[in-house]
């Protein structure tokens, strides 16, 4: 039985994911070794899981260890990076054999879906959380950020967005979803898919781009500030589950956090490869949710608009 | 006054160190992106430090800000790496301004006084801790792991072990130290030097390097078992204060963690390039105490051997 730290890391941490392609040292030492092909740049992203805020005592902890690299995923595809490896720090209050062995075994099975190596890391004892530092790669200046969007660009959403909000009310007992739909929208809340696929389309196509973890207004907030433009978005073009439309929640949708769908802007006159882009890839619908502006952030409904700049998102502190 | 998480990161991370050599994007987007120089490898290390484990409730936050970057400068001092720049992922149970300032303020000093940038990271709501992902760099193959050491070699470590657990001790008052000694000892356990005056030696001569967490004998054990060797230590040349000798008290010394001073191995024959070494920076001594041998881990004193290899050291889960 795995009492130590070091057999823990060792029986539970030792060899997750292939080795990667520009591992010179792994796990075991006192840091690890990586080296960055020519013509490529690093990107690096470091996101904290907390019980109770993140993700609730009791939930299953393959989902936890799923959900912990999926969100870092998410900000890898988010910038157009593909995912090369991690580091894992481990906050336990326990060893808890059963809880380590779910939860390396989902490490074990994303970090190998998603082509990721686990090179090194810590646990330590404590109030359980979990802190990812991943490392992706892109050409050399082909990285997307916030910052490019320009007037009139064209705003795209993958997927849809509130779904993970109605699962995280379904969870709490706030609402009765139809059974299929409390199934989908558990599953976007538990096990949120990194849409590395669009990694192609950003790097060809996205001025901008952003992923959704606090809510599309918040974040295509962010995006627009990072841009100094504006936005008006179409109500009746958001993608929304037709339950949410039916009671009323598109608000609720809109500022619901932990979708990890992206939110990215393309030059005006993209909409033939959007199209092309849905014809191709069912599975990551891009819908066109309305155009950057000069300056305001509004949405039109009905003919009438509304100020969108002083709707609050998800935010860890209010 | 910063309420949200956005304008936490904003008003006391947004310029923590100059601006990395490398660095293409830095804080405020998705994910950050660096370049690495032709010529040189990325060592990463990541760590976490938890309120009520490795510091107490109450302890000064600028001594928690140094303290989390130090030990990952040790880490990468142990690696023979260069600091280049660290990720911040920053849990906070409430917004508490007068803690944020003296934190940011001591990270900002501690980053420039090593000469690395805050280049991204994140903060939520929880129990307090702080993640640290460090990036350093080496000449492509010239980093130093702790797998090199062969039979033979010196061992050596530098400075003094044993000071920061005397701090420790004081802190909880178990020992009443004479005043000089007690500030020495809580300044160790509280502000450790990370030992980066080491790299050109270590480049230039170790079979083998680890930095001194968990105490020598733990952690000259993760070495010796990385380099298949053994190791003799010799009592007489230990480095610790002639109170911990008076007071019976070089056992603790050698099983307390937090000293992180650097323990290496150099070839045999090596003498003089640590007598050079010790006259040209006395504040950074190192000290031959034992050489590696084929097998088993002993200590001599008076021409008595005792085993080591069941004495534990430090460790976060017994």
């Amino acid at each position: 039985m795995a009492r130590g730290e070091f057999e823990l890391i060792e029986r539970y941490f030792g060899d997750i994911g292939l080795p990667a392609a520009n591992l010179s040292l792994g796990p075991g030492d006192d840091a690890a070794v990586v080296s960055i092909p020519p013509g490529r740049e690093l990107v690096l992203s470091l996101d904290t899981l907390v019980e109770g805020i993140h993700f609730s005592p009791g939930v299953d902890p393959a989902d936890v260890a799923y959900k912990a690299l999926a969100v870092n995923l998410s900000d890898l595809a988010a910038m157009a990076a593909e995912p090369a490896w991690f580091l894992l720090s481990l906050t336990l209050p326990v060893i808890d054999t059963d809880w380590l062995d779910a939860f390396a075994a989902s490490l074990r099975k994303t970090a190998d879906r998603f082509g990721l190596s686990l090179i090194g890391g810590d646990t330590c004892r404590g109030p359980l959380s979990i802190s990812i530092q991943i490392g992706g790669l892109v050409p050399t200046g082909d990285y997307v950020t916030r910052g490019g969007a320009g007037t009139g660009d064209l705003i795209l959403v993958s997927g849809e967005i509130g779904l993970a909000g109605l699962g995280l009310a379904q969870d709490r007992g706030e609402i009765e979803l139809p059974s299929a739909l409390a199934t989908r929208a558990l599953k976007a809340l538990h096990c949120p898919q990194p849409r590395l696929e669009l990694t192609t389309f950003l790097r060809r196509h996205a001025s901008a781009a952003i992923d959704l973890s606090d809510g599309l207004i918040a974040d295509l907030g962010h995006l627009l500030k990072a841009s100094s433009c504006g936005a008006r978005l179409d109500y009746s073009r958001l993608p929304v589950d037709p339950w949410i439309v039916e009671h009323d929640a598109v608000d609720d949708a809109l500022a619901a956090g932990d979708d990890y769908e992206i939110c990215c802007c393309v030059p005006p006159g993209a909409e033939a490869a959007v199209a092309t882009w849905n014809r191709e890839h069912p599975e990551c619908p891009l819908s066109i949710v309305g155009e950057t502006v000069a300056a305001g952030y509004r949405m039109v409904r009905n003919d009438r608009e509304t100020d969108l700049s002083e709707v609050p998102g998800f935010n860890h502190f209010t």
